[in-house]
């Protein structure tokens, strides 16, 4: 047989096995790191930093609106400063649930409680894989990891662009990113919120998408935003208008303050965590003064920073408890909680794995309803992985097994068994065994479980070089999800009438 | 500068920055995978087995001590069976924690209730290094697996041979290697339970070793032994012999059935779990009889077969939920728990380290009293590798810093510096920051946290190309611990002196 037709021959067999798609909750009760006392304690340091010192809100609307509610400026720095009791009044607003709706109802998914939302890595401005190296951010590339994030099941939603296409014009990039988002996948997507018509393009092409009406849409919220302090203690303006419109809308919005410890927050835990409270609240307040019972998110994203040589470290000790003390301080809220999945290696290695699993084992367990980079983060966001795309997978989809509770019945307990199989026997080919063994166990996506020899005369194939077969694989098998001609017509007239009104940036 | 003088230079300045000896306890409440009814079902079917099915004793002195405790031989098919009363009384005495002394009082460990104990892999009949590739065990490899294991300080003990070193004869081996553990560790070791003989020689050389009568000994645990069931439901005769004068010495032994979910237990998790149960507590029982109130672990390893090639799969979702359950079991039986850091990798790469993060997070948040395996474990336990266990290092010192819990009060909090530094400000230089840098966090044993561009600078490293450079900077600089130099010779002779009496078993 030739090369090229074997080659031809294994892809034909290649099927990709995966689990079935879940809408995930967490069954176990969450790792708890503070105690009650410790949980207040935060909470009140953060609350004065509310009253004493205050948010640099750089926005006349929104500064215009805090005032308008109760809020001061502070005579002697512009902060804008909030009493406790304005503060717990507004949030106390915030749903401790919600359903981000998709064009495709099948990925409907459910934030808040116990519920779990894995999404792919966002906003990287490098991608790699091992064919081609490491290269900056491109259309392509965006659309090759919008294809991997709609067939693996374990992804809800994107909440960024994967990475950066950077060779589409800056000014009408959004309307492409969008019109892609919402072709190549049937999951929510995410619109950056700088600015005003960012979000206005995003809230009309989602619209057109699903066939429905502002008001539809108001009651049905169908994109994310995700929203950064400037830490410490400011929040932009753009950002504040995009957040604004959002809220108006109904669409959730995920407040994450970027509180670096030893940089822009406290170099102790304590410190950090309740600058990250004082900033997440603060803004958070906004989104109920604009719209109360709007959707909304708490962000954690406290990590350290290596002292050595100031670069951000992730998925440390630190980090790991940041994030479930993160959890601890959202549910006292009833909030739901936007975590990650993050790690600073530059390869996809051990160290890249060990730092994911440090981070995806406290997200899961802090109760994280949203655990966003779970899919390619590599870097500390630098950059996003083909390969660790798939390790990532891996791991999520480890988690999710492990979420599936152990069921403990008669027909489990397997007594008949036991005693039919007796001392020293084994159970490969009893009835409770061969009725059971399809099913019995996760089945990985790319780890090697044969023995040595084998995978020697396999190649001895690295996890790396197994995850580089894999995603290739699975974009060549990838369909375009059905879409109405007549939808995409109007999406493409859209993106077509809108790049003509915008005009570049200069 | 030559090549070989900048080597020089750079082995000059290395010192190993590592985490100081702690004597760890887990402050946070363990996760739990089963419900209160779950646990009792399991316990109800784990009893079921020992009443109506049984354990086939192949050992004459440990039956007719059933018998006579009230156990009764089923005609039929010769096994011993217990009634749930008589279990429960017997296993009432084992104590909830105990101490193990080591020749230096320095590391004497704490096993039961919160406490954690790392210690290295066992067992492993090869071992491997980047530079010499994948070897037979030998002495050579052993001396420097415990050369490493005395070094760091989050080893605890020596759990078994880290590689069997197959080139010292079979019948003397174990002297040569209890003389080892003496001389190039500190630290507590374990015994294999494989007949009486070579239980009583290590009884005696840690009595020469720390200078200590029997009495004493019987006082103070000095060595352990792990003591798995031929699952399912055996146990094999020269184990019961050891474990009986290990339980007569007052020395702690392990039970750990070696159950592994389709093959030697069944398919499904509360199968596996209530027969891993009724094998542990069958023959810790035994123990009891022996000596009430001696020493004695629960052991847990129940994971999961691959089903297409029947290997062992290790730090899967499956073995994540048991060792959690195992936890949850043990504690309802107030016996300190035993559990792994396990992955079926052939390679240190990324599958190496997510599925040993899985094994260790369940580990740890089991309460897990003695984590074993938890540095150099590759391959599902057939390969111990240098660079793995460096690997381990970092993924155990990153638990060990998990568990120091977050401290809030008003220095932590910082207010005074968050308002100094004002928004859209940094904290680098700051007054709180400086005085805290040097050890606010935890500081990495191999992770590399430079950015990409330096990364690439420096030769593109991987974790196991740095691991590999790591473990030989460790091993040049091992000095070996003081002994007085006539309990040396006193051990010296006692080994020549055993050498001559044991006669080769043919």
């Amino acid at each position: 047989m030739s090369r090229r037709s074997r080659r031809t021959r294994e892809k034909a067999v290649f099927t990709l096995e995966q689990l079935p798609v879940r809408s995930l909750a967490n069954p176990y009760e969450p790792v708890r790191v503070l105690d009650e006392e410790q949980i207040e304690q935060l909470h009140d340091g953060s609350m004065r930093i509310l009253e004493e010192v205050g948010l640099e809100i750089v926005n006349e609307r929104a500064r215009t609106l805090l005032v308008d509610h109760g809020a001061e400026i502070d005579s002697r720095t512009g902060y804008v400063r909030m009493d406790r009791g304005l503060l717990m009044e507004k949030i106390s607003t915030i749903p401790d649930t919600f359903t981000l709706h998709a064009r495709n109802p099948r990925w409907n998914s459910v934030y808040g409680q116990n519920h779990i939302n894995f999404t792919l890595v966002a906003s990287a401005p490098n991608c790699s894989d091992l064919d081609r190296g490491r290269r900056t951010g491109n259309f392509e590339d965006f659309c090759r990891f919008l294809k991997l994030g709609q067939t693996f099941n374990v992804v809800s939603c994107h909440s960024g662009y994967p990475v950066e296409p950077v060779d589409l014009p800056a000014h009408t990039r959004h309307l492409d990113a969008y019109l892609a988002f919402i072709s190549l996948t049937e999951k929510p997507w995410h619109a950056y919120s700088l600015g005003k018509d960012r979000i206005e393009d995003a809230l009309e092409m989602i619209r057109i998408a699903r066939g429905i009406d502002v008001e539809r849409l108001r009651r049905e919220p169908s994109v994310m935003t995700v929203v950064n302090t400037n830490s410490p203690l400011k929040v932009d303006g753009p950002m504040l208008d995009g957040l604004m419109l959002m809220a108006e809308h109904g669409q959730p919005v995920v407040v994450t303050p970027f509180t670096l410890a030893g940089a822009m927050s406290p170099i102790t835990m304590a410190g950090s965590l309740s600058q990250q409270n004082a900033e997440a609240l603060g803004v958070l307040a906004i989104t109920q003064m604009v719209n109360p019972g709007a959707p909304a998110m708490y962000g954690g994203f406290t990590s350290n920073v290596d002292m050595k040589s100031g670069s951000p470290a992730f998925g440390t000790p630190e980090y790991a408890k940041a994030v479930l003390a993160g959890g601890q301080l959202a549910r006292r809220y009833g909030i739901p909680y936007r975590t990650s999945n993050v790690n600073a290696s530059n390869c996809v290695d051990a160290q890249a794995a060990w730092e994911s699993g440090m981070s995806l084992w406290a997200a899961v367990m802090s109760h994280g309803n949203m655990i966003k980079h779970s899919g390619g983060w590599l870097e500390g966001g630098l950059c996003a992985s083909f390969e660790k795309l798939i390790v990532d997978m891996e791991m999520v989809q480890m988690m999710s097994e492990f979420l599936q509770p152990i069921r403990v019945d008669a027909e489990e307990l397997a007594l008949d068994a036991i005693q039919d199989v007796g001392a020293g026997g084994h159970f490969f080919s009893t009835r409770h065994t061969v009725e059971r063994y399809r099913n019995a166990f996760y089945v990985p996506l790319c780890s090697d479980w044969s023995n040595f020899e084998n995978w020697t005369d396999n190649g001895s194939m690295q996890t790396v070089q197994r995850a580089n077969r894999l995603f290739k694989d699975v974009l060549e098998q990838y369909q375009e999800p059905e879409i109405d001609p007549s939808v995409r017509e109007h999406l493409q007239d859209y993106v077509r009438l809108r790049k003509e009104e915008i005009r570049p940036q200069w």
